[in-house]
C-alpha cells in the first residue's frame, strides 16, 4: 500500500529465518531448538534485585537520566576490568564503547566501514544476523570453510592472494574465534596469531566477535586476538546476553579510539546512548562479582546439556551425518548426508514437533543445503532428547523416500 | 590513523553541537542552558522502586530474556492505551512499534524512508537530531518558517506548489506540533487538520513528533495530527523520556501496519529489539497509573519554571530581542538582533558562565545565526535567573561592540 514511499536500500532487508521461524513455533506443540536463548535459571535474579534497590536508592538521578554517548564513564572503566579478564590489556575507558547488544555493534561498525563492493571475509558457516547486517551495505562476500579448529587458513591465504592479484584488497573478516556460532568450533591460539599476521600483512582490519568467550565449559577459553593486537587493527565485540541477562540488552566494543569517535558520531543518530538503567546494573554486577561468579554455573548448565545433546544425537542421527562436538556455547552443528535439504526438511520436522535452524542462512552464498543449526541452552534435558528423536526420526524418513 | 577504512558515507556523520557544548562544560562553573534534560525531581522514583521488585519478583525469565523485534505484546496493548490518551483511536497493537528512546524511529524511519535527494519538508528551526539524522540521508530540505503558532501552511502550499510544477514530488514531512523543539510553538487544531488536507492532496506522509504532547503545561493540548489521520498517511512517535524517564530509553511508534512491518525488519540488523527490562518496567507504570498521575506535577515543575525564564529574559535582555512563550516543553527560543551570531558569541558566553545552543544548528540550511535555543527544565530556578541575567549581559556587551 505504501511501497512508493520506501527507499531504495529498505527492500534490501531480509527477514531473520531464525525470527520467522519461532513466530512459526508459537503456541504450538513444538519443542524449539531453533533459538539461541540463554537458559533463565542463568539469570542472577535476586542479586539484580538487590543491585536495582541500590541504584535507585543511590543512584535514580542518574540511572534514570540521559548519558554520555559513548557510555557512562565509570560502567567503561569497569569493562576494562571485564576485558581484562578475557586477556585484554593495554587499553583504557577510551578504547570502550556501550552498546545496545553487541547486534548494534555489529549494526554501526559495518555502516561506519563498508561500501558496496568492498570484499568481507567470512567464515562458512557464520552468524546469521552478523550476515544479514553486512548484506545491507552489499559487500562481496569471500567465505572460508570452517574446520573443527575453526576457519581453513591455507584456504584464507590463497583466497587473499587471489583477491590481490585481482588487484582488489580486504576491508576485514569478520570472526568468531571462540564456540562459534553455529559451528561451536574454537580456534586455537597458533591460529588465532597466525591470522593476526595474515591481516597485517595484507593490511585488512579484524572484526572479532567475542560473544562466547566466557562460555567455554571444556578446557581453556584461548585469548582473543584482540590480547595479541598491537596495531589496533582487531575490533573487538562481546554481550551481557550470555553472562548476565539479554533483556538488557548490553553490549560492548573494544577498539582503537578512531573507532570508538566514529561510533560515537554515529551513535547519536541511531539511539542517543545505550539504557543508563541497564548500564548501572551491570556495572555493579560487575563490581560485585556477580557475573564472575556466575560463570561457574553457567559453564555447568551448558555442559551437562550439551551432553544431554550429544547423546542424544548419537543415539538418534543417522551413521553418515557429523556434528560439531562444541567445547563451550550453545549450539551444535550437523551436517548430513547430501541428499537431505535442511530448508525443504523444516515443514516436516515441525509436523513431527521440532523446530531447527537450516544452516543454509549461515553461509554468505546460502549453500549449505544439508545442514542444521541446533540449540542446547534453552530447552529443558528431556525436551532435549525428544527434539532429537523426533528430528531424527524425520532425517531417517526424509532418507528413506 | 584508521581513515582508509572508513566507508564513505561515514564522512556526512557530524557531531551534534548540544553533545560537544555539553562537554566543554562538564567540570566548569557553567550555568548550561543548552542541554534538553528532564529536572530529576519529575522521575517516580519510589513507583519505580515498586515495579521493579514486582517485575522481578514475578516475571524474571520473560523481564530479563530476549523478546519480540517489535515489542513485548502485552506492552504494545498499553502503548495503544496510553496513545489513545493522546487522541488516538482505531488503532490496535499491530500498529504500535517499541524503540530505544524515540531518536531510534526518527533514524530508522528516516533510513526507512529517504533516498538521496528526495524532497523533505521540515520546520525552521526544527529538532537538531532529527535534522543530523535525516542528513545521512543526504535529501534535499524544503524549510518551512516556524511562526508563532507553528509552521506557515502559506507558505508551506505555495513551495510544494512550486515543486510539483518543477515536477517533483514531495516524500514526506517532519513536523513537531506540540511544544515545538526549539521554538516552543504550538499548532491549532485548524492547522493541523489543514496540514492533513495538504498532505492528502499532494500525497506526502507526515512524521508527527509528539515528544512533548503530555508536556502542555497551559490550556489543552491539542489532539496529534494522528488523531485526525483516516488514510495512515501519518507516522506518529513518542517517547517516555519526558513522562518517565529517558534513562529506560523508551520511544514508540504509532503507524499504519506497512510501516511497522519494515520497521521489524530494520530493527533485527540494529539491536533485535529494545530491552525489555525497560519495557516491562514502562508497561506497568502505564497500568497502574504512575505516568499519568506523574503528568500534573512534571508540567507545575515546568510551567513554574518556564514562568522563572521569561521573568529573567524580560528583566535581562535587550528590548530588541524577542522569544517565543511556549505552552508546554523544555525550551525558549529568542531571536537576538541581526547583528549578533550566536554561534560566534558562544565562547564569550562561556566565559560569563552560561551555556546555551546557538540556534542555526536547527536550521536545515544552517540559517538563523541570530537564535539561540535555552532550555528549562532541568536548571534549578536560581540558576535559571543567574544563567538568563549572564546571558543578557553577554549579549548587551556583544551588541555595544
Amino acid at each position: 500500500m505504501f511501497e512508493r514511499f520506501l527507499s531504495n536500500e529498505t527492500k534490501y532487508l531480509r527477514t531473520s529465518e531464525i525470527r520467522d521461524l519461532l513466530k512459526l513455533t508459537e503456541g504450538r506443540n513444538v519443542i524449539s531448538l531453533a533459538g539461541g536463548l540463554p537458559d533463565p535459571q542463568t539469570f542472577p535474579v535476586e542479586e539484580i534485585k538487590k543491585i536495582v534497590d541500590d541504584v535507585l536508592l543511590n543512584n535514580a538521578d542518574k540511572a534514570l537520566q540521559y548519558t554520555a554517548t559513548a557510555g557512562i564513564s565509570e560502567f567503561r572503566k569497569e569493562l576494562v576490568n571485564l576485558s581484562r579478564l578475557r586477556g585484554i590489556s593495554g587499553i583504557d575507558e577510551r578504547n570502550v564503547f556501550v552498546t545496545v547488544g553487541s547486534q548494534e555493534a555489529l549494526f554501526m561498525l559495518f555502516n561506519i566501514l563498508l561500501d558496496p563492493g568492498d570484499n568481507v571475509i567470512v567464515e562458512a558457516p557464520t552468524y546469521l544476523a552478523a550476515l544479514n547486517a553486512m548484506r545491507t551495505r552489499k559487500p562481496n562476500f569471500i567465505s572460508i570453510t570452517v574446520t573443527e579448529r575453526g576457519p581453513n587458513l591455507d584456504e584464507l591465504e590463497r583466497k587473499i592472494r587471489n583477491t590481490h592479484n585481482d588487484g582488489k584488497k580486504i576491508k576485514l573478516m569478520y570472526v568468531i574465534p571462540t564456540a562459534q556460532n553455529p559451528a561451536g568450533t574454537t580456534m586455537t591460539t597458533e591460529d588465532r596469531k597466525r591470522l593476526l599476521e595474515i591481516a597485517s600483512k595484507y593490511d585488512f582490519l579484524i572484526f572479532e566477535d567475542d560473544a562466547y568467550g566466557f562460555l567455554v565449559f571444556e578446557g581453556e577459553s584461548p585469548p582473543p586476538i584482540k590480547a595479541f593486537d598491537k596495531e589496533g587493527r582487531v575490533i573487538y565485540t562481546s554481550t551481557f546476553s550470555k553472562i548476565l541477562a539479554p533483556g538488557l540488552r548490553l553490549g560492548w566494543v573494544v577498539a582503537h579510539e578512531d573507532f570508538i569517535k566514529e561510533m560515537e558520531l554515529y551513535k547519536q543518530n541511531i539511539d542517543l546512548h545505550t539504557p543508563s538503567f541497564s548500564q548501572y546494573i551491570a556495572m555493579e554486577a560487575i563490581r560485585r562479582g556477580v557475573i564472575q561468579n556466575n560463570l561457574p554455573k553457567i559453564r555447568r548448565v551448558y555442559k551437562e546439556k550439551r551432553d544431554v545433546m550429544l547423546e542424544a544425537i548419537e543415539t538418534y542421527f543417522p551413521k553418515d551425518a557429523r556434528w560439531t562436538r562444541p567445547v563451550g556455547g550453545m549450539f551444535v552443528f550437523a551436517w548430513l548426508p547430501e541428499k537431505i535439504d535442511t530448508t525443504k526438511m523444516l515443514e516436516k520436522a515441525l509436523q513431527r514437533g521440532v523446530a531447527y535452524v537450516p544452516g543454509s542462512s549461515f553461509y554468505a552464498d546460502y549453500s549449505g543445503k544439508n545442514t542444521m543449526r541446533i540449540n542446547f541452552s534453552f530447552p529443558k534435558k528431556e525436551e532435549l532428547v525428544e527434539g532429537i528423536r523426533r528430528l531424527g526420526d524425520t532425517i531417517k524418513q526424509e532418507l528413506s523416500t
